[in-house]
């Protein structure tokens, strides 16, 4: 299993995302400024995943000051905090991961000592998010019987997590149980996650694996090949409307359609519970040449108008369930 | 307006799709099998389209011929219309196009005026396809009211037939009328048809245009931003399933869930009535490096499963309305 995001020699070592297929390129980040930009860039993504890479920002920031007295280094390490948390706007698992750590420095005054339990809580976040990881697998196995075929959206495994993944990880789970389990994975336009990383990753641990294109995804459904859909998300508002990848709310009206179960599978640090909607998600809308030059080429006319929203937003009547490390819920809470 | 598909100097001269938006190529095709082979590739495209092209290469199939006995000769032609109906299994104006030409050399046994003959029925195609894309056009843009938005998918403009297209030529037809008409394209992948080229042509005529991945199309919709979904088709059923780019089914079944009209918009050539229902439309499957090696880049793993048809098949209860030259008609027929 692809480590995702470690912590070596006073670093953060991540696999730079962009690069795969291509190229299995490890970066080793000491700079907690490299990091945030290392998740806007998306060299990092998946919203457990950036969580844990939040957290361990905060320890590069740490590490980076020269401040001595407390007080005014608990005021620098909320402006890194900020710096961090203003990267992506839409998974909350960030914002979370770095209220942890400002608890941390909230409650430890003692100077000689708070780098290091501020480094104890980002490894205890990505050891937590590892036995997640597991309980999320084992509960959401469970719905998946032997010969199922699964089709997932964007990257819900080892990459986009501490360990093993969500939606990705009950597959990962259900085949070590012995089921034989196939895939249909959606390419996710624009930046191809799917394409990118899910099949890599699925390849990788010998599962059966088929890309389609998103528009491919209905077709599929109507003949009949996919016994459900199982896919992440960046933020659940109380009543259950999902945010995740734009296209995520595509899948669920089509599964609705054909009425194929539609799961969402997160852990329980996902749900926002500040938000009573959907409505209330920001979205974060991203530069157009992720859609007119995502490819090293233009493939559209220059200065065209394009709409490129990251995510969309799933009203909770169309989720069948949504699977977290604490059991399988049904919408709303 | 461009000029697709034309005949000068005994040869066709087409613009090659492939190069758009980059580039503005005009290709000029005197032997039928690079014809043949342009059809394949997609250099030209859109059933209108090559249904034309079709026809203008049984013309150069009949210039390249040595033959000067008529059976011979129409021996040797129907290879060659055997060869041109290869190129693409789907669109049935292919097949169409060449029927017509088919009757003009079995009801002319003159070998002096016969080439002629052949000549005057590819222009008469393409000159009744410039009328019929107008027709279409009137009887569309009654459909469209002052400020309406409408979603495309694919190309079915000027790129696509002989004048201004059927979808779009219904736009264009609305603008000219003095309505204020907003385009949604869906850029259509795997091939980028509408990212590449309606929003090239789009452009090229002002009118406002809105670049979107097909997987956000769910999301705008239910943002209420489209008033209606306008495509075209590439096969219709007697029953009004219909053919269409892959991607085309997925609209339908959003629209049908968000209560906003889904119009196919196709000359009568398209409807073929001796296929029943949707169910008997072969639908071309095509290689997989266009999803996985599409933009001089790799985008995918080497020797992932991919699955990737052309087109997909929307059951007539999902099509509000199928406008053609003769009208508006609701199906079944």
């Amino acid at each position: 299993m692809v480590k995702t995001i470690d912590w070596k020699d006073n670093s953060v070592i991540l696999i730079d995302q962009t690069k795969l297929p291509d190229e299995e390129l490890y970066l080793k980040i000491s700079d907690y400024r490299e990091l945030a930009d290392a998740i806007k860039k998306l060299k990092i993504r998946g919203a457990p995943a950036i969580g844990i890479a939040g957290a361990f920002g905060v320890c590069l920031g740490a590490n980076q000051s020269r401040i001595e007295k407390y007080d005014a280094f608990k005021k620098e390490l909320e402006v890194i905090i900020q710096e961090l948390a203003a990267t992506r706007p839409t998974a909350v698992n960030l914002f979370w991961a770095l209220d942890r750590m400002r608890a941390v420095l909230k409650n430890n005054r003692d100077m000689p000592t708070i780098k290091k339990l501020l480094l104890d809580e980002a490894f205890r976040i990505l050891e937590e998010d590892k036995k997640i990881c597991r309980k999320i697998g084992e509960h959401g196995a469970a719905l998946l019987k032997d010969g199922d075929t699964v089709l997932t959206h964007c990257n819900t495994g080892a990459l986009a997590t501490g360990d093993f993944g969500t939606a990705l990880g009950t597959v990962y789970t259900a085949v070590e149980q012995g089921k034989k389990i196939s895939v249909f994975a959606d390419e996710t336009r624009p930046l191809l996650q799917g394409a990118r990383l899910t099949t890599w990753e699925l390849k990788k641990a010998n599962i059966d694996v088929t890309l389609i294109c998103d528009s491919m995804a209905a077709f599929v459904m109507k003949k009949g090949w996919v016994d459900c859909v199982m896919l992440g998300a960046d933020r659940i508002a109380a009543n259950g409307d999902t945010a995740n990848k734009i296209g995520t709310y595509n899948l669920a009206v089509l599964a609705k359609f054909h009425q194929i179960p539609f799961y969402v599978v997160a852990p329980t640090s996902t749900i926002d519970l500040n938000i009573n909607s959907g409505k209330d998600i920001p979205i974060e809308e991203r530069a157009a040449e992720e859609i007119t030059f995502g490819f090293g080429k233009r493939t559209a006319p220059e200065n065209i108008k394009v709409y490129n929203p990251a995510f969309d937003v799933t009203p909770f009547e169309l989720i069948t369930e949504i699977v977290t490390e604490e059991g399988i819920f049904r919408a709303p809470f």
